[in-house]
Parts: C-alpha cells; structure tokens; sequence
C-alpha cells in the first residue's frame, strides 16, 4: 500500500520533494499546498500534483478558482487524507504548523529551518535512520548538517571518535534571489562558534564539532574546509579514506585536476549533465586532490548544492517514520534508483 | 526515412543539439565527436550515441579504448554515415572544417561563432528558412543575433521596415567557466559599433541596426536593452506589440512585478522549474512592464539564455538544409513539441 | 571674506563635500551635522570640522558628550551662523527640511536625490551656473544627470540640438553596503523610459534625451552607452568631438588598448594613484577608443564614479548661489586647483 | 644621514613602498625602476621620484624619453647610489635579480612573492626584526603571512607555544584586474595543506601552524578563520586576548555589529575615511564580536588589505638592515607616525 505524503510549502525544497516521493514506487504525493494562485501552481498541475491551500480560509480557496487552478480544500482537509505530511514552509512557523499536525494526528517532517528543540529529534539517513523508526515526527536537519553527516559519519563508525573543525565558506544567496549582497565582500558570521557544525550533534552525538562560517558572493554551492581528528590507532591512510567515501552513498569523488572541475562552477556544470531536473546534485561533491591525511588529522573540502541534498533524505526519513524500511541503506539505494529512472533524459 | 546527423564536437553547444535532434522523429543522431576519452563520453553513453573521435588519428581513436570507451572511428567514418553535420566545435576551426565536409560530400551547418563569409548563408527559422531550403550548407546565427531575430523579425515583417540601435549587456563568463572575469568591473567593447547587431544583417538585410555591447560580471544570461523606429503610419501599439510577440513563437511575455521576476536570476529559476535539461530556456524572455512605444519608437529589454536559445534553431536548419519542411512555421511547432515530450519530468 | 557653509548630514556626500569646501580659500565648514555620536563623528573630529546634531532636541545633543564629541548644538544652531547650507541628508528628507531652511532664511542646495520639483531649479557647473546666479536655492543633480551633462553640454553648445538615447549600466550597490544583490543577475530597470536621461532636461531644457537602465553586480561604477544625433551640418568628426571634450572641465580621455584601462576597475585602479581621497575620481571617463560618430549618430562609453563626480559642482554651486563667480569656467578652475592641492600627496 | 633607497619595480607594491619610504626622515628614495614609459612614470614624476629602466639596455633607456620622461639610466646605476634596494618587481625574477644585487654589492630586500629559499632570511617586524638586524638580504614575507603574524606572535610570546589552523578565503583578483575569475564560484586551493600558513615558520619557527586556502569572487581584501590551540596554563580570556590586541601595532579591533562594520566592504570604507592613500589600510582588521576563546581553543576572524599590509613592515626592515634601529616597537612607532602625518588630509 502506498505512503500518502502530504506537502506543506510548495516551494524551492516542497516541489523538489514533491518529485522525489513522485518518484518512488511505495509513496504518493495526495497534495501540495500553496498560499495563493500564482507561478508555482503551473508547475503543480503540470505534474498532476492536487492543490491545497496553506490556510483553511474559505475566501483564499476561492481565490485559486478565480485565476483558473482548481483547489481541493484547505490545509485540513489536505491533513486528513494523508499519513505523512513534509513541511516546507519558509522558516520560523514550525511551531505553529506543529500544533496543526498534531491536531490532525498525522506524523510530520520539519526541514533544517527549523531547530531541534521543536521536535526533539532529527534526522539524516546514515546518522540514525534506527532511532527515527516509527517516531511521530522528526526534522531532516540542513543542508550543511546533512553534508557533514555524509562524510563524517563513516569515519566516526571506523574511528569510534572523532573531533572536527570545519569552516563554512556558504553561498550569499540563492541562485533566484537577487535581492541579498554581498556583491564584492566576503561576511564572517560574527556568532563564534557557528551553529552548522554543532547541528550535526542532533543527529550523531559522539562526534565532536565546532564551525567557523563566512558568506561569499556566489549563488550555486556551499562549500566546507574540514580539520578531522583522528583518535590514535585509526589505521586508515589518506587513500583508504577515499575508498571509504566512495562506497558511502550520496557522496562523489572526483580528482578537481584531472577532470578540469577546479571550483563549484565546474561541480554544477557536471551536475547539470547528469541531468536532474533544476541541474540539481543530490550528493556531496569531494576533490580527490584535496584530501589529506596527515598523522592523525585529516584535511579535506567538501561541496555542498543547498537546494537539493536533503531532497533524497526526506524520502528516507518518510520510511522512517512510517516505519517500512528499517535498514537505512536499503532505503537510500531504493531511493536514489527511483530517481535515476525518473529522470530518464 | 529518418535524417543521420553527425554533431561534430560533444561540448557545451553540441551535447544540447544532440539532444534536441534525439528527440524529432524525423532524425537521428548518428554519431558525435570527442578529441579523445574524457568526462564527456559518458554522456554519450548514456544517451547511446555512438562515439567518433574528432581526428582521423589511429593513436587518438585507440586511446578511447584504453579509457573504456567505445570508439567507431574518425570523422571520415562518421562523415560517411551521414546525411547532414552540425558543426559545434569550439571556434577557429571552421575553414579546415569546411573542407572536410566538402570532400565528404555532405551537408554542414556551422555556429554562430564562426563568420558569415565562411559559409555565405546564415539562418534563424524565422527570419529565412525559405531562403536556406536545400542549401549544402549554412550557419546558424549567434545567440544574440537568433534573440534579436525572434523579437525584431515579425515587427519588420509588420512594418516593411526597422531602425534599430540595442545595447548588449553581456555575461562575462560562461557558468562552468570559473577562469575569466571580471569579478567586479564594468568592461565596454570598445568596438564601436559592436559586431552583434549588424549580424542581424546576414539573416534579415532589411533590417538596419547597430549595437554598442558591454560585459558584466554575471554567468546565466544576456541582457539587450533595444531602442526600435518603426516607420510613420506602423498602427502599432505596446499593447499590440505585446500581443504580436505573445503569437510568436519562442518568445515568452511576462510581467515582472506581477511573477516577481524582475532580473535574469528569477528568469533563469523559472527555467529550472520548466524542466528542460541543463535548466535551459530556449524562448527569449521579455519583460511586459518593460515595453513601451512612445510615437514611432519601441523600448524594450529582453534576456538571451545564451547557451540554449539556437538549439531549436539548429533543429529546424536541419530540415531546411534536407528540404523536408519547407514552412518555417510547421518545422518549428514540430522541433518544439517533440522537445516538450522529451522531457516529459 | 569666506562664505560660512553649513554641511547638514555628514555621511557618503557630505563628508566629500566638507573636504572640498575646506580647500577653497573663499569658503569654510562651520560646521556638520550628525543624528548621534557615532564612527563617522572621529572623522569629524579629525578635520576640525564643528559637530551638530541633526535634530533640534536636547537628549539627542547631551548623547554626544557622553560617547565624547563635542556637540555645539542642533540643526538650528547651525543654520543661524551660515550662509548656505548643503542638504546631504539620506533622501526622501527634502520637504521637511526645506521648510526649516526657509525658516531660518538660508540658502540651501540638496542633492540629486531629491525631485527638481522640490526646488524649481536645478544645477550643473557647466549647464545652468548662470540661471543659478544669486538663487535662494537649488538642487545640485544626480551622479548620472551630472555625468551626462559633462559631455553631452558641450555638444548642444556645438551643434544648437541634440537628441540623445543612453543605457545607464548601474552599480547595483555601493562600495560600503554589503546588503543589496544581486550577486549573479542583470536587473532591468522596468520603468522605461527610466528617469535618469530625462534628469538632464532639468539643467539643459533644449537637450531632447531618453534612457533605459539596469543594475549589474558591481559596485564600483556606472557605465554610459549613449547614442547622441546630431543635426544637418553639424561639422564634427570624432576627432573633433574628441578634441572638444578634452577641453572640457572634469572630462578625462584615455585610450583603454593603449593604457590597458579596458573596465572601469582599472579606472578605478587610475583614480586611487591620483590620490585624491577615498580614490574618488571626480571626471568623467570616456574611452578615446569608443567613441565613433558615423554620419550624424555618435556612439560612446562613459564611466561614473557614483559617489563623488558632484562633489566640485557643489563648490561650485555655493559660488552661483552666494553670487560671488558669475563666470562658470573661472568657478571650475578655481575648485578644482584648490582640491588637487589640498590633496598634497 | 638619510638612507638611500633603490625601489626595482615600481607597480602596486613598489608605489606604495616609495610613497612610504618617502614619507620617513631618516631615509629617502634615490630612485625608481619602470620597464618602459608607461602611465605609471607619471605618478613617479609628480612625487619627484627620479626614474631608471628596469633594464641595462640604451635602446630601452632611450625609449623614456622619446615618451617625454627623462630616464636617469638603466638598473646598476641606480644600485650604484644607493644603500638598499627594496625589490617589487613582479614576481620570478628573484633569482636574476639577486645577481645583480650581489654584484652591485648592494642591501636588498625581496618580497613575499619571492620563496624563502632565495634569500634563507625572512622578516616580519614584530617576529623577527632582530635576527635580521644588518643582514645583508631578506625577503618581507607575505601579506597573508604578514597578517598572521600580527595576531599570532603576541599569542605566541605570552604562551610560550601555539598550534593554529586558519582557513585563508581569498579574494580572487586584485581590485585592478579585470582578467582573472571566478565570476560565480568558491574555488579551492587543491594543494593540502596550503603553502600560506607554513610560511610563518619562515620568520617564527615556534609557532606550529596549517591552513587550507580557497578563492572567492570577491577583489578586495582577503579574510583568516583562525583556530588557535593555547597550550595548558595559558591564563588568558577572550578579552585579556583583545586587550592584549588593542595593544599590538598594526591591528585594529572593531566591533562589528556596534558599528556596522560587518563584511570587508564595510572595512574597506573605513580605511577610505582614515584617508591613506589608495583607501589602503596598513592594519589587520580583528572583529572584536567574531573573536572567541573556548577552553585551550581561540577562535577568530581576520582581514587582511593584500597590497598594503606589508608596506610599513618594508620600511622597518630597511632600518633592520641598515642596523639603524635595533628596537622593532621603536621603528614601528617611527613608521607609523612618519605615514600619519605624510597623508596629513
């Protein structure tokens, strides 16, 4: 029987996840919820995606008929048709979408805008899918903090320990705003440490974590430069490292040199070629040439496309919650194979 | 009997043509030509298009091998096997091109990157598809000059004739390119006037135009700022304009503070949710809020996705070269829709 | 005797302006005004030049003392021992403080920011200083208005009309804000046509003049594309016009192949060896080799450096006002020989 | 008896290094070296700078004057009158040079672009004035390099020993280049660790130090994370390490949000109001929010002004080589108040 999922914020992360559960063969997506007739309804009905509107206000409803989409109801009405519902609401109303959930008696998803302590519990698919088993609600963490787990966890289950600083050098703005700068200036996050490195607690507590975090003015990616502390004993070399996250999911190695991918323009170029829709990359992006392991510590960079990976986690983390796919790897290649064969180009 | 096309050079340009050509049902793509085994091929691959090797060099062809790659021969052999070749090599190399195909015997289409007198003939589907029918060989025009003939060319077609002076406010750098600058300038052609309008020239001679041309430090799009004199007695209005242009094909009209999309950012963000392949806006987007007709003269700014705009183009040139549709009209209704179905995401 | 200039908002312009009033010899800084005591205040402090506060209101003027300046006393203080008084407050302020400086019977000058309609009159050195003779008040024009009138002024003087059409290429934010975007975008500006060519008809009412504009992702300059007409007969050549404007006041012509200045980031690389202060560059750059007049249509690029080319028409202007230099020329000469000498090193 | 100083190469760093010198009574510039006539002998010649070619060569040399300039001969002959020679020629020539220095049995001080290896003696002032006192040559380190030196040496004489990491984000093109990207892009440095920390070993081997480097699209200043390991017993506080600090010449701490001095840009407007020419700040910028000391673990931000850092470290090291001042404090004191008082507006 397939998972009904429910969207909440049909946006730049909700249409995403909307295509990502569209995907899948155990998942349906029973609606999306829009604040008002607009743009972004085109893109709901071309993919056959019912629409729903955030506010249970009979005069908003209506609002979508005069401009020609046909809405089904209010976000109540979408709420008790399905089992699951993946908020995607643009930040700080967590809280009060929270108490919706509940009152519908449904099992929610926040996404990393929102901070721990609303749920009490997170998630990213190789943390700790386990402790999310059957959980009522959870919050995929973010962009940075599921980065982070991508490479740090595996050297965390080798190693048993593991102390990191990371510096996050983060894109300015989004690739559609065109209102945020800086447009020649780099911006230190003045809050020492910063909050993206300890996030990754929430999901995996025995690692150790601080970050240090700049703005920069470019729009496609995320980029970190890590310092991982290995304990003594760790038996692993930096070529052993690149063999470990080449067999973890969702992470790519490439040598920057060799493929003529020397910045994160060249990684969205490459992501656009595998053809994802929005030239999207689900994965994190390592240079081969620029890891290092030098006795106990490890130097590497990582990069990081913000909009899109935690697409893939939130169809991982639905399982999770509904409880159909307890071991996290068989979700994760369930997952990401749905995807490949739906973008089929 | 389906079209063979041979694209020689699988790069920024030549991968998209293949794709478009993968999609008609009147043609095929025979065959695309790598300089040797490198990260390109794999999409070849995938896509399933033979691969050739651009040089009719043993040690060149065998190297493919080496690296895993099936390679079916050089040029010669691909020239052999086909009805027409697109020439999307990169710059400069189309005089010792334009031999080869000669002695091939076959028919050829160069981009707009190489000059006018090389071939004598230039193209965009609505300016002269009459005039290419049957020719052996031709050039598709340069992104700025398909987007200044998608706007301009039914307004001289209404009028009889066109006084036209536009300012091309260019991207500095390609998006994958992370070498050229300037990261914070303001850099004039000082080529006065610039090249870009006049070339209008080869596919439209009618119409008179100049153009002065800048580049700025941005990568997603061009921008023309256009100042048109329509003749006395026009019967134009911007409303009518307005709605001349929304009949046109391969232009899109919005209005920018209605979408909220009020620079090339949120143009481009809105391809990316069209779902074409590589975030791709073939139309060229003009502002409605920014059209105006003042007595005889027309303001207007439109936005040139510069690496996709002439791939439809490409396709219909194709048709006029083999002389299977000779209504410039119908041939790019087809290319167009086979394209949307293509990517059917 | 030396005119007593009042200078009411110490920011961006006014501290400019209080530096080139202090290197006249017929003119001095009484004093400056800012709304509380803050970094900008040393700078004060540093020059000599009398601290007021914005605001007639005790509490506001106590809190200088207690971080440490000096404050002699509110708005109304100041405007009681000066002559004229330049308004350098941050836009949208005008009315109000017009009415205080008809209060106190001053005369006054604000800035481009403010609408013409505000004052009636407007002022550039070379378009109006007679109309401006002895005035009680006026408006010293917007960066671009003025950058217009250095080279267009000129050439209605030559041929007796002039129809002209320019692109404004904008800095998207200043040097020093580091909030405004884009950081990857080209903004039109889509009220069109834009108010800025149109600003020259309030200095120049004979000039026929139109513009569009957009914002690039820079924030060093503004760049011109402009296309004058100019009528039957009107005797020039680009070497002409060429020779004309390098005997203009604050024009600078430079060949850009020749003395590698091709963006307007090696203009600004120029100015700073100027050393005057800040790097500003109060001329207008215009690229000998862009500029070309081909039958009656002359095209050319200028450069604007937005913070700084009115800074000597504001000398300038006190002189028209104060009735002290009917001769625009000797006012020019007289400004710009005591800024470069104030600037020593 | 005023120390003669040769300036060999008088670009972006050689300027400004004779604008400092030039500025001291205790030494002067005897002459400056260009490759050719060229806009930059201007700036020579209205500070009265007396100009050689770069090159032994009587054509070369004759070339000045065709141009109008009066050339005062080639290279040994400004070696010939002069006590020292301060190297700024652009970058690779140092092996060449330091040739000729040798054989013209000349002081010579080389720059950061040259490798340690050339001359086997660095400097900073506050490292290791010193061990450079009458060496016969040296090489003043790096802006980076120089900048880590302000903060860390102090740190380093209170605590005895110190283990640092810093991630150098770059700006990836200096404010006059138009040439170099990337446009939209964080590059990083593949090379790991970077060479840019390790070279404070070059002038304080205590200090036990790595960094990763990565370029941004930005051309005004770079920026330093810093983390800082104290050894145990260090008794310091955040603000003991402030204090400490405020005291140190050469750095500055700000407060960020209380001044809203939040990215570079924002710094770099201040340097522009401090009024040094070229709106150079000669200061390592701390901001005093962004610095925080957890356990044994200091974190921080820096930015550092790339071409102008070092220019009062040079002067310094003049004296150091000439063993005319043996106490750095004393010659940096000397240094700092000769330049204040030099750019007097």
């Amino acid at each position: 029987m397939s998972i009904k999922v429910a969207i909440n914020g049909f946006g730049t992360i909700g249409k995403r996840v909307a295509d990502a559960v569209d995907a899948q063969d155990d998942m349906e997506v029973v609606g999306v919820t829009k604040t008002g007739p607009s743009f972004g309804c085109d893109l709901a009905v071309k993919k056959g995606f019912p629409l729903y509107c955030t506010f249970d206000d009979e005069d908003r409803i209506a609002r979508f008929a005069e401009q020609g989409y046909e809405c089904h109801g209010g976000l109540s009405a979408l709420l008790a048709i399905a089992d699951v519902v993946v908020d995607c609401s643009p930040g700080k109303l967590g809280a009060e979408n929270l108490a919706k959930y509940k009152q519908a008696d449904i099992k929610y998803m926040f996404q990393g805008g929102e901070k721990h302590a609303l749920t009490g519990l997170s998630y990213t698919s190789s943390a700790n899918h386990a402790e999310n088993l059957n959980a009522q609600g959870t919050r995929v963490v973010s962009c940075n903090t599921t980065g982070l787990s991508r490479t740090l966890v595996p050297l965390y289950e080798h190693c048993g320990s593991l102390k990191v600083e990371c510096t996050m050098v983060r894109r300015a703005a989004d690739p559609g705003d065109s209102k945020k700068g800086p447009i020649n200036a780099i911006k230190p996050v003045l809050k020492v440490p910063s909050h993206h490195g300890p996030d990754v607690i929430t999901v995996k507590p025995e690692i150790e974590i601080n970050s240090l975090a700049v703005a920069v003015p470019t729009t496609i990616m995320h980029l970190h430069t890590i310092i991982a502390d290995l304990p003594d004993g760790h038996g692993l070399s930096t070529e052993s490292i690149l063999e470990m996250w080449s067999n973890t999911p969702r992470v790519i190695i490439m040598h920057g040199e060799d493929n003529r991918i020397t910045t994160t323009a060249e990684v969205m170029e490459m992501a656009r070629d595998i053809g994802r829709k929005w030239g999207d990359l689900h994965e994190i992006f390592v240079w081969e040439d620029g890891v290092n392991l030098i006795g106990n510590r490890l130097y590497y960079f990582q990069a990081i496309h913000q909009e899109s990976d935690v697409i893939p986690e939130n169809v991982d983390c639905i399982r999770a919650l509904m409880g159909t796919e307890p071991d996290w790897r068989a979700s994760v290649a369930k997952t990401d194979a749905a995807i490949s064969a739906y973008y089929n180009c």
